[in-house]
């Protein structure tokens, strides 16, 4: 509880005035003024996180959380829970579509069992930080203890300021949980009070009678938990998931080390939630990447205020999107730093009109 | 003429068996079947052009064509003329948004002075093919002869197929050319129906008398020249412009030579329904990049049933989108090539349900 009310503490607003600094020298290069949109606003938002625009991203982090989730019980996802165990041992080796999303963008990748409900060999670049092996189901009582919770956001703490002081200046999330699009939308539910049949999706590609079985699990939790949404911490340990608690972690962590975080679909999404009702501030430190396919991602992101860069019909999370943002957010470093001044183009600015 | 109908003639339909292939080989990859959504799309795409998923793209070329419009007589943009000229010298001294973005993605860069109302020094990168010097103003008349449309096409199909002959296995396109949403929006409004003032957007950021004189000019233009629908040649002549038929003819030289073009903004939209009415077949060869904040963007889309990849609220042009989305389609050739399979990863499939 110290480390997450530090970090709590620990943020702070971004620096206005360098976002002006920045915004002046947007408005100076050969482009009308907003004409590059997103990547424009991603060089002030850097501005404000950073002091101003770093010229190079020197290291850039993907972090991939993995926990399982006794709701799977219920039946809510096609594809069995040892799934989630096979998949590291893929992330592993190096086989999954983030690693070679996470090559693509350059981006080591740091993979994080917090919660994977059976036993991984040593792997490499796997940091075991189990805080236990699976959570309990959610649609029959907590998923997980206050101190789980707890524990699980402090986990991605840990792993985020590793890695931030071993010289990262970019984190992504991602995670890998089979049946996590459940507590993700249990949530999402809490915190909005939006109605559960509209925001429950199919999640890795469930049929109909799963679908109803994955909104049944949903609503019955939420009426047996009670989550409070006025409480996030409430609200993640009664319906939540470790790797969703360590996903906030790290968008804390960054936050409170200034740091940018780039969010993935709608699992980290849910993370987003409960980090920014934790501290409202970690907000202007999230950048958010793709639209997902899962009905519940675009309130989660209009919920954040938030607006995605990328409408890729993906819906295979581990960070996947967030690896893509990156990318992104490279390009928007270059625009500022590279292109030329009116001036020094000699170029005409907009008639008075 | 020649060149254009041989090329019109060569276009052909895609390789349905090498994506039913690529489909098999996706669905084999560990990951629920299609959750990589639009990266999946143009693996299977680009096997339908390529016969197979290259295993890299050896050279990419962004084809910038610049052109100038007489419409801008009527007031419709909020920059001078000269900016036209001006933008290309500083395409080629490397200091626009596009030489940025097109180094970031590996792209050459290469210039196209094919209608820009100014003499052009000789520069590096830069391709003399001028057809004449800007458009008449289309609000008044034809913007271009008949004659003058097709030469365009044909600098396009030229150029196009000189960087093929030279190794290029995708291309993008892009434009310069103040005042040249006016025509886009009329093009796009003959082929439609659609209301003007629905489809008439801010371009680079003009205020409302502006605008309003934009959509007199564009609707003035359409009841001066009466454009026939039936007859692309037609629509490009009479409310087009020669950048406008310069990217149709790259889209339907790489059509024909079996290379996918990336399309940008509004702008490449409109040059892409002018291919695309011209040989329905080159549809299959373009991909969408970034959704445009330019009102008429989202209909020319679903005029041309694309989909975009990016929603980063741009409305340069240049080309700027088609350059990020080059490392989309970087990114779906990697996904194709370096995910391992269930069975090599010993991965779980879906239960049965």
């Amino acid at each position: 509880m110290q480390l997450l009310n530090q970090t709590l503490a620990a943020i702070k607003p971004l620096d206005e005035e360098a976002m002006a600094r920045a915004q002046a020298h947007l408005d100076d290069l050969t482009k009308p003024p907003g004409s590059l949109g997103t990547l424009e606003t991603i060089a002030r938002q850097l501005a404000g996180i950073k002091g101003e625009v770093p010229r190079r991203l020197s290291r850039k982090t993907h972090i991939l959380m993995a926990g399982d989730h006794g709701v799977v019980a219920e039946g809510v996802s096609a594809f069995p829970q040892e799934v989630t165990p096979q998949m590291v041992l893929n992330f592993a080796s190096g086989g999954a579509a983030i690693n070679v999303l996470a090559r693509h963008a350059g981006a080591e990748l740091v993979l994080v069992d917090i919660g994977v409900a059976a036993e991984l060999p040593d792997l490499p670049g796997l940091l075991k930080r189990k805080v236990a092996a699976g959570t309990a189901n959610l649609a029959r009582g907590p998923a997980m203890t206050r101190e789980q919770a707890i524990a699980a956001l402090e986990v991605g703490i840990e792993v985020a300021n590793e890695k931030i002081a071993a010289g990262s200046e970019l984190l992504g999330i991602g995670e890998m949980g089979i049946g996590n699009t459940t507590p993700s939308t249990a949530i999402l539910a809490a915190f909005s009070g939006l109605p559960v049949e509209k925001i429950t999706g199919r999640g890795t590609g469930i049929d109909d009678q799963r679908l109803q079985l994955k909104i049944n699990a949903i609503r019955q939790g939420l009426e047996v938990n009670r989550p409070n949404p006025e409480d996030p911490l409430d609200v993640l340990a009664k319906v939540g998931g470790m790797e969703i608690a360590g996903m906030a972690g790290v968008i804390l962590a960054g936050a409170a080390s200034r740091v940018p975080v780039l969010i993935d679909g709608f699992i980290s999404g849910a993370a987003a939630l409960v980090a920014t009702r934790l501290a409202p501030g970690a907000k202007e430190y999230i950048l958010a990447s793709h639209l997902s396919e899962e009905p519940g991602h675009a309130a989660t992101l209009e919920l954040l205020g938030l607006k995605p860069m990328l409408t890729m019909q993906m819906r295979l999370g581990e960070g996947t999107g967030a690896a893509l943002g990156m990318t992104m957010v490279e390009a928007a470093i270059k625009i500022y730093h590279e292109m030329a001044t009116f001036s020094q183009a000699g170029v005409s600015g907009a008639l008075d009109s």
